[in-house]
Formats: structure tokens, C-alpha cells, sequence
């Protein structure tokens, strides 16, 4: 583990725990087959980023409340919700080193298991009784919907911008991240400046998480990660690192990785010559340094809350969401 | 075209207009892929029975203003989200004589697409402002999605009773069509008497509606029904005819029942015989009036309401819930 995970996880253990509990507790299950398939996503070792930044978020924002804590869950059911259906729209085997869901407990009841706990965060939302904050989820719902049907409808396509896939990570990844720490603001009646200050972090960090994720199918190895290597691209996947590349390749070389990328049934041979592509036009470089970017737009704008432990965590957050290596 | 039908559509032609109109500017289609997808399923011919209530109930109640239709597409797109996953999960191959979403545009878009109408009906219960109003729509969402993963976890069960039959249709179309009534009592800001006297109507007229529809698959024919006849049974799903005929049937016809149904590649004479057997054992007979009952229930709790031609219609509904032929 990095030194930097192991410091943020020694200052935010008790919020983890807390955040189990909630989890379990709000699940509600009624019925064995919910509670199994949810559990086995919800409970594979996530890393509760999403929860973890509204309970901070809201400690930044000075809220003294509980509410929090079952707010901070609808972002991880969201993202659970997500997972299920991706995973299966995807074809993926692995997620966190297991067996995706709907390898195990098949499409239907994946696809059944996603709806109730997207149906569960917005009722755990409307719960709230605050127009707007239930507002916030809904349209990251859908949000997250539009931006996950964009990137199949696209799927396999070579000529992918990075204008569009911009759109397309800020759909799916950074609204959530930005909701989770714009809702904080909200319960806690903090100031217009704070609040956009919170979803202007949590919006740049989702982005740079993203930017991150995709960088791992290329540099991670498949038992760091948890899932397979290369899998985006298996999945006709193109995300910045191979855009970018593809963009700036000679004519010949383009060629060459686009026969790669169309063969999905490519080779290990083949994905290491992608990837020495990748390094050669700078698709990686690229990529990480544009992910350090928007990990600084996060930081400079938790500028305005004054130094403490929790704004300190919430940094280190950042800078961990480019540093980490699965 | 039945004479009740005539009659009803006569009198609510204007309302089914605007609700088209409604259920297309709403759809708010910045994607081609969800826009096809949606309106293969939104504009193949459904009853738009669900919208419809929520109109007149508004109407009933006095309501004055233009959000009931509005409000009243939510049902519309949440019955629409969960016909597309349901026909994925259930393995469907026909719909209002149609070939199901999933066998065009594939199961991934159709996964996609439900979850986006999901959102975006909940998004649009946001946008009413009014937590009661959403906490409603939140939880017969949730509902539903137990609903259905009841009936998925027991797909194939010789031992349903009637009372979990009981549960699921309740909890898959009952509640929808109760809150499609109710939530128009709540903008019009009817008292308690007559919200109450709308839920009851809605939840046993949905009642009614569900199990006529489970006749259907029996009592009917593809051409009419739009569907495959006997495509319940095929799929593992015993419904209320069965169910009863399993219960009072003699040893030896449950056994030759039984071995008809767990041969889910049954011939049309094997079906034939089957449809005997609900006949002598009157399962047929048992739904149908049962239902009959439901449909009383329902018009009854429309009995505090005075007089009126939006009253009639709501009646007359009732009485097509169960006449109806498709």
C-alpha cells in the first residue's frame, strides 16, 4: 500500500466504518436475491470514495448533523447501480478481482438488482424532503445515464474526440463526485461560494479520477487492478491515452494501432506494441499530466475553507485519486 | 373495437393527445440511440392508460393548472423503463406485435435506455418541487424493482400461492397505477377523504388490470394481444389461473399439469390441454371474478366523488380494465 493511501486511510477509519454500517442498514433487503447481488458489489472492497467525500465534504462545511452519513450512501448505490449494468453492457469478467455480478447470479437478476438500488438512492434521496437536493441526484442519474449511452453508442468508433470524450467522463464519473460533495453543502446551509467551491472540487476530481481509471487499463497489470488489463479496449473502449496517440501518430503507426484496436481479439504481443505506441506519442504522458491538472483545479478550490485536518484529507484525496495504482 | 372502448376514447381523445405531446417533448431526446430506442417502446400503440388516470383524477379534483400533465408522462416513461427491462429479463420476443427492444437495438441499449427513462422520470417528479410528491414517485420505483425481482427469484416455481401472486402484482403494476391517481389529488391539494379515495381507486383498478392481463395470456391470441400467447408460462411465470387450477386440481391432472408447464418448449396441443384443465378447475373463472371484485372495489371509491363525465370515465375504465380483449 501507498504511503499516501495508508495516511488517508488512518485519518478517515472511523467514517469508513460508519459508512459500512450505513450501507447494510439502508439496504433494506426484503429479499435474498437483492441482497446477495447487491452485497457481492457493494461489498467487494470499493474504496467508498464517493461516500467518504460527502461526510467530509459536510465536516468542511461545519454540519453537525447525522444526516450525512445516509446522504453519503446514496452515491455509493448510485455507483453500485452503475457497476451492475456497465459490467454487463460491457461484457466484463472481473471488477475488484471477482467474477463480475452477472457472471455468477446472470443478466436478469443484474439488471433487476441495478434498478432497485437506483430506485433506493432516490428514495433514500426523497427521504431528505428537500426539493433541491433531491434535484441534485435525479439529474446526476440521469446524467450518468446520458454519458453511459453516449460511450456505446460510439463504441468501437476510431474517430473519437477528446472533446467527446470529455462529455463523456463528465457524465459518467465527475457529476457523481460532484454531487456527493455539492449535497454537503446543502445540508449544512453553507454559502453560495462554498458550494460551488465543493462542486468545483468534487466535479475536477471526478475527472481526474476517470482520467486515471484509464490510464490503469494501460499501466496497471490485471491482479493490481482487479479487473483485466487492456479491457476498455477489448470493450471498444477508446479512452484519452489512445486518442490522443492516435491523433499525433504518423500515418503508418496509426495504421498500425488501429488494426489493434479493431482486432479485439488482440494479442498480448499486440497490446504491449499499443502500448509502446501510446508511449511513443505521449497518449499516456499526455493524459496524466492533463489528470494532475484537474487534480490542482480540485485543490485551489478548497482554497477558501481554512487549513484543517479535513480539508488536508480531502487534498491528499486528490492528489491519491492520480497517485494510486489501482 | 369493443363498444366500451369506442366510447371511452371518444371522451378522452383530447387528453391522449396532449399526453403524446407531452411524452415526446419531455423525452428531451439530445441522443439519437435513446431517442429510437424510447420511442420504440413509448410510440408502439400503449393504452397510455397510466397518464390518462393521472389527467382525469386531476380532474376530478378541480385541479385548474397544466402540471398534471406534466406529472402524468412520469408514469408513463416508469411503465416504459420497466416493460424494456422486464422483456430483457423475461426473454421476450413480442410486444404490442412488435419484436422487443432488446431483439433491435440490443440488450445493452435497452439496459441503457430503461435506466435513462427511470432517471428521467424521477428527474421530472423533481422538478415538481413538492418532497411529498417525489417520496411517492421514489417509492413506487422501488417498488416496482422488488416486484420484479420477487417474480424473477421464483420464475419457475411449482409452489406459488396466491398470496405471493398477490404481492408481486401489487407491487409491479398496482402501486404504479395507484400513484398515478393519487399524485393528482396531492397538486390539486384535495383533503386526505379524497387522496385516499384516488389511491384506492388506482390500486385496485391496477389490481384488476394486472390480473386481466394474466388471463389474457390465456384467453387470447397472438395477433390480438400482440404478444405470444402463453408466453407467461414459457417464461416461468405462474400467474393467478394456474395457480388456482394447480391448487384444486386431482393428483393425477396437477401431475400432467405440472409436467406441461417445466417443459418450458410446450406444443400448442400440450398448451391446449393445459387451458382444459384451467377451465375444469376453474382458474379461469376463479381470476375473472376475482378481478371482477377488484374492479367493484375500485368504483366504488369513487362513489364521494358527485356526478360528473370525468367521473363516468374513470368508471368505465374500470369496467374496460377486465373486458378489454389486448
Amino acid at each position: 500500500m501507498s504511503n499516501l493511501k495508508h495516511k488517508i486511510l488512518a485519518l478517515v477509519k472511523d467514517e469508513l466504518d460508519e459508512i459500512e454500517v450505513e450501507l447494510e442498514q439502508n439496504l433494506n433487503p426484503h429479499l435474498d436475491l437483492v441482497s446477495q447481488t447487491a452485497s457481492h458489489i457493494l461489498f467487494s472492497g470499493g474504496k467508498r470514495l464517493r461516500p467518504l467525500l460527502t461526510i467530509l465534504a459536510a465536516r468542511l462545511c461545519g454540519y453537525k448533523g447525522n444526516y450525512d452519513k445516509t446522504l453519503s450512501i446514496v452515491f455509493e448505490y448510485l455507483h453500485a447501480a452503475t457497476l451492475l449494468h456497465d459490467d454487463l453492457v460491457d461484457g466484463a469478467t472481473l471488477r475488484r478481482g471477482k467474477p463480475v455480478a452477472h457472471s455468477i447470479w446472470g443478466a436478469p437478476a443484474t439488471v433487476l438488482v441495478g434498478d432497485f438500488l437506483l430506485a433506493r438512492s432516490l428514495s433514500i434521496a426523497a427521504e431528505t424532503g428537500i426539493p433541491e437536493i433531491i434535484k441534485v441526484i435525479a439529474e446526476i442519474t440521469e446524467n450518468m445515464s446520458q454519458g453511459e449511452i453516449q460511450q456505446l453508442f460510439r463504441k468501437g468508433a476510431l474517430d473519437i474526440s477528446e472533446k467527446e470524450y470529455m462529455e463523456v467522463i463528465q457524465q459518467k464519473t465527475a457529476v457523481l463526485f460532484q454531487g456527493a460533495c455539492r449535497v454537503s453543502a446543502m445540508i449544512a446551509g453553507s454559502s453560495n461560494r462554498k458550494e460551488s467551491a465543493l462542486s468545483e472540487y468534487g466535479f475536477n476530481l471526478g475527472i481526474a479520477f476517470q482520467m486515471a481509471d484509464d490510464l490503469l487499463d494501460y499501466t496497471s497489470n490485471t491482479s493490481v487492478i482487479g479487473k483485466e488489463v487492456g479491457a476498455d479496449l477489448k470493450e471498444g473502449k477508446l479512452t484519452l491515452p489512445v486518442i490522443y496517440s492516435l491523433k499525433t501518430a504518423s500515418p503508418k503507426d496509426r495504421v498500425l494501432m488501429e488494426n489493434i484496436i479493431k482486432d479485439q481479439d488482440f494479442s498480448v504481443q499486440d497490446f504491449k506494441i499499443l502500448i509502446n505506441m501510446l508511449e511513443k506519442y505521449e497518449g499516456l504522458a499526455y493524459t496524466k499530466n492533463l489528470a494532475s491538472g484537474y487534480v490542482n483545479k480540485a485543490k485551489d478550490a478548497l482554497s477558501i475553507f481554512k487549513p484543517s485536518t479535513t480539508r488536508e484529507v480531502l487534498l491528499m484525496i486528490a492528489d491519491y485519486a492520480v497517485a494510486r495504482q489501482a
